[in-house]
């Protein structure tokens, strides 16, 4: 072995979960040694073969716990779970009209719960007057509510609560792939006779399962809010992966009104048809609900987990789909006395989203899924398909990741045999497992050094939803900020979530760079937030005392103030909307000589950025508008940045302008002179991490603590160097 | 003379109004022979000979009453006009800060009003918390406010009044030509004393000046507001022609008070330092302000005209300038008594604004103005220039409006002097003044048929601002609306201007299609006008039993409703601005045989438009997002375009929509095969005018009341042909 130049040693085994393969046996155990699995587990719908399970792994299970209990549900029609929904608007031609209810929705996904309970929670609403219609003015049948007293030419919409009677990830499956099982229903643990059933059915089941090692929780309760259509034309009306619409039913409403005082009602869901989606600023109602509801997913799934506990097993949970309320960073979490939190991982920020959270056992899944088409339906274990080139896709996004935090393991799902034929793939992923294990041994002796820069991400939220926005990175690209998290995932700093409540508590102590990113209105830009002089006072103290503010899209934005970006006086730029007719931009210039490399790809061109202060700096303009500028602001400075996508070249210009802001060392943490080249060094092992990020060879140098080092990499290569 | 193909005629005198000019008198009546001019007139700061006076020609004489009285105006400079200014935002980093009131304005312009009277209307403002400052935390001394008790961090502003002390289109002048000569100031008529003076000094004119026919006014008394900056990236800071921040003085204010029974204030004109833009909805005390100014510019103006009636002579007013508180539209410009409206001319619209107005004599001035460089600084009669290009291009979007409806008399401007050496130019006017007097005569004989159509464009002002945003095109041509109106200029369709209030009290009655185009938020498209559910219930009554509705841009969008357009439901179509997060857009296919001719050119991509019901038909569609669209409401119809540019082609394509959304015969105004071909039917003389857009030869058809037409059009040429 090469001591100064060694990717090889024996970092062939560990902190690897293959999903096995009844039928498979022999290919199970034959890419359990190739991967070096220590673990084996059975994928949905799947069971183990005692030859696979006797082989001397360990063994995960897993388990949905609220669905395939389809003759419970039968049963028990009324234990299983709800959500509101809304008619489509009907126009009052006339005084009475009729509004069909479950118009436009999927008619296998739904059915109406016109019980007296539920009838109570109804809502027929006024949407030309934004007025509720009284009670007395309307009555149900057969589908469909009639209205009377309406206001000619003026529309009704109502809202109702229903079953939802396919659980949706099977449903999903079966509407995609033309699966022909029985549909699945869910249960709702609030239901009395659910829960009771439930504990039951988990206790037998680690009776009947003496093999399990580790219970694989997929996920919780409540998946994530899933609304299906019965046009071809928009099937999946509304997907929200952190909405918390699925958890209602009058049960809970009740328990909520005599929990807090006060009742929530449809339109606290409904919200004239536009739900309350993560990406918009949550009404305090839907605070409350969330932590009412956290706190009853917390107590329920802790009483799961001391079942699995009794049984000597361990409880290691799925990070998605009936996830709802789990909140890994939320208050409850801990609470709960999980051992392990699986995150399926496409991205960067996903890979630090899991090895944040406070848990014993930090697991990635990698994709691609062992299945035959992938994402937006491309074949992957198909025929056309490249899975090897998609696992190296996600894997340069995992890498830079990785190097900056470790996790415990990581593992693949889905069904083994489909590897049959892509040696490639299976080549591949050996490889990357083996460099999964040289870096969790290097953070194992010492985490490697970061530049001394605090980030802080700024956004409504805040610390509950660190790294991600909610879901993975292609359900959320449109937003400017999980591009920047995507950055910041595999960069050398130091990284938090702030809301704007921890701004007003000190939150800004210790912040080098504030950085806030969305588009008006949104919740990572903060919409009706920013219309407190407190949170505006506040930042500008901190630039002005020395800080840095990096705005990206439309930061701070709120009508009703003399800027549209409440913090515009800091960045030296404002967006005009229209609310700057007749007054002329100031004219500019773009910088001959920026202060660092500008990357123009990253921005996507925005119009309507001009100057506020003719000393701010243009970095990069488009169009004559304004895409990156610099504004010192006191002892501090304000960017401005028109949007942001990443790119291993954007992240490397995210780096460079973090160093800029702060005057931090680069050479600290390994800074190459190559773009395309990021580093890690981690000190205790005296050892320099290369990851090349260009598809061709690359000559190098990087400066680190031990001075300039020489580098040679291949095509995408990891180099480990001890220096 | 060809009966039935002439151009040629007895059509080259009269309706010409020529800027004569001293030391070239020879020209004067040479060109004056040249043109037909029936009419001669001095221009600003020049005086005619007796030669040219007494050559038998009408006589123009142009006064600007409210300027060149410097003498008057240093004796009383308490009675120049004044303006309220913002000062810039001032950071608190302590309780006391001090704000430079002119820091960043051009200090030739304004001189500070800190009188006792005038300090009562100053305000200081905390615009960190949108806060007025108690007047007795802060004081006024050279130049600066010192504030005291200020919240740390927060920006304050101060509101101060201010003396004009350059009339601003002297200033233009000087700043833009380098003149050196004295600088003009200018009278406010409030001021009792001036008022008297200028009475005074119209009298001694009026019998000074015996030869003069007409009183040519340019303009009344208040300059629309044009604020100069000190900083030449950003000279000219604000300009507005339709505002009226320029007409305000403490004895104004206290005037209006009295009158109405409460105070403005110095943030009713600030608002916020964006002032109160025309294109933005105007507050009501906006509103109560211009009615205030109007009443009393009528009053001050009536008063001048019968001066100068008394005198043997007419009052024509150019609408340009100083004209605040004029509006042609408006409810008292009838009751000044003028004897004709001077507009000048660029575009169709203007032409249509001037024919309208309620006055007897409507004159329009041509561009380009003789000068030696024209609009953006380009030249004009100067090296480099091509004038007769410049009033081609101009002509052919007057000619389709005059076509349409006439005025009485055309003219030119500025130095004759400068017409030598361009022989093309003088040709140019020759030929367009016989064209202007043959589709004069033609009008005289009876109007030329419309197709039974009537457009009602509905905005904030309504008729008020018919035809006209504010200003030019070129100045405006940034909003949809002008170009829509551009393009219904030359239309033979019926177009009246309908304002919010209008649609509530019958304005629908007789329309068939009404027309709302502009940005959100703005005065076009109408802000928070759309929040009366009773407008948004009577248009929806309208489409439903069988109108048509063009939106354009981000039509009747408002915050607060169930869409963002307030009628999405008629259009078919919403704006995503965020709030449909989550919401999967409705699937759509581009209509393979749109049942119109698309002009694509028309449309600026405009992204976030998604469908709100699938049965919306798409015409259009750029990178994914709808651009054009039609959507069957009732027995009505909903048409959304993303935007509209103006050109021959667009027009014609809005002319087909029209047609398509009324069923009305096109052939009744004569509709013609070619897109860029243009006709007129004037049944009183059974003449049909054909007007080629095209910068080439076409052979074409008409269709016309008496049948199918076939003409042969050379390029751009105006046909005259008897059928």
């Amino acid at each position: 072995m090469n001591k100064g130049d060694s990717n090889m040693g024996d970092y062939h085994h560990g902190g690897f979960t293959l999903p096995g393969e009844a039928g498979y046996e022999k290919l199970t155990l034959e890419l359990a040694e190739k991967w070096g699995a220590d673990v084996i587990r059975d994928s949905d719908g799947t069971k183990l073969s005692p030859e696979i399970v006797e082989a001397g792994y360990r063994i995960y299970s897993t388990i949905c716990i609220i669905r395939e209990h389809n003759a419970f549900a039968q049963a028990h029609p009324d234990a299983q779970q709800q959500t509101f929904l809304s008619s489509e608007a009907v126009l009052a031609e006339d005084e009475t009209i009729e509004i069909p209810l479950l118009k436009g929705y999927f008619d296998e996904q739904f059915e109406i719960n016109d019980s007296e309970e539920a009838l109570e929670f109804w809502q027929v609403w006024d949407r030309t007057a934004n007025e509720l219609v009284p009670r007395e003015n309307w009555r149900y049948e057969n589908g469909a509510i009639t209205a009377s007293g309406c206001a000619r030419w003026h529309r009704y919409t109502a809202s109702f609560l229903c079953w939802r009677v396919w659980e949706e990830i099977n449903m999903y499956n079966h509407t995609t792939n033309h699966w022909t099982s029985e549909h699945l229903r869910q249960l709702d643990p609030r239901h009395p006779l659910a829960w009771e059933y439930l504990k039951d059915w988990l206790e037998k089941w680690c009776v009947a399962n003496p093999q399990t090692n580790v219970v694989r929780l997929t996920s919780l309760f409540y998946n994530f809010v899933w609304i299906f259509g019965d046009d071809m034309r928009r099937r999946s009306r509304f997907v929200d992966w952190a909405s918390y619409d699925f958890t209602v039913s009058p049960a809970a409403l009740r328990a909520f009104e005599a929990e807090y005082g006060y009742a929530l009602t449809a339109e606290d869901f409904i919200n004239q048809g536009r739900l309350q989606a993560t990406h918009r600023p949550p009404t305090a109602a839907k605070r409350a609900w969330m932590d009412f509801t956290q706190r009853f997913v917390a107590e329920k799934s802790r009483a799961l987990v001391e079942i699995i506990h009794r049984h000597g097993k361990q409880a290691y949970v799925f990070y998605d789909d009936s996830w709802v309320g789990m909140e890994p960073y939320g208050k409850y979490f801990a609470s709960i006395g999980f051992d392990g939190l699986i995150k399926c991982v496409f991205s960067g920020f996903e890979c630090r989203l899991c090895a944040g959270a406070d848990v014993p056992v930090h697991e990635l899944r990698f994709h691609p899924y062992l299945f035959p088409v992938g994402l937006g339906g491309l074949p992957t274990f198909s025929e056309g398909g490249h899975p090897e080139r998609d696992a190296l896709a996600y894997w340069l996004h995992v890498r830079r990741a990785l190097a900056r935090q470790a996790v415990d393991r990581i593992g693949l799902g889905g069904y083994l045999h489909l590897t049959i034929g892509y040696p490639a793939f299976n080549d591949a992923i050996e490889k990357m497992a083996v460099e999964f294990r040289r870096l969790k041994e290097l953070h194992g002796h010492g985490a490697p050094t970061a530049l001394d820069i605090q980030v802080a991400v700024l956004h409504t939220w805040g610390s509950l939803r660190s790294w991600t926005l909610s879901g993975h990175f292609h359900e959320t690209d449109g937003n400017i900020l999980i591009h920047i998290n995507e950055a910041l995932s595999g960069l050398p700093v130091k990284v938090k979530f702030i809301s704007f409540e921890d701004v007003l508590n000190g939150g800004l102590d210790g912040v080098d760079v504030l950085v806030n990113a969305g588009l008006m209105g949104d919740a990572w830009s903060g919409g009706d937030a920013w219309r407190d002089p407190a949170l505006v006072a506040e930042i500008t103290r901190f630039v002005y005392q020395g800080g840095a503010l990096i705005g990206a899209g439309e930061p701070s934005a709120a009508e009703g103030g003399d800027t549209l970006f409440r913090l515009a006086h800091i960045l030296g730029v404002d967006e005009d909307k229209g609310q700057y007719a007749c007054h002329a931009p100031w004219a500019f210039g773009t910088e001959r000589e920026p202060p660092l490399r500008v990357y123009a790809d990253a921005f996507a061109e925005r119009r309507g950025i001009r100057l506020t202060d003719p000393e701010t700096k243009v970095l990069c303009a488009k169009n004559g508008a304004p895409q990156l500028t610099m504004h010192d602001y006191g002892k501090g400075c304000g960017v401005y940045m028109s949007g942001f996508e990443y790119s291993p070249k954007a992240a490397r210009m995210l780096l460079d302008l973090l160093i800029l802001l702060t005057g931090a060392q680069g050479c600290a943490a390994g800074l190459c002179d190559h773009p395309l080249v990021e580093a890690a060094w981690f000190p205790a092992d005296s050892t320099l991490v290369a990851m090349n990020n260009a598809d061709e060879p690359v000559d190098t140098a990087i400066d680190c603590p031990k001075g300039k080092v020489r580098v040679h990499l291949g095509p995408l290569e990891t180099l480990f160097k001890e220096v």
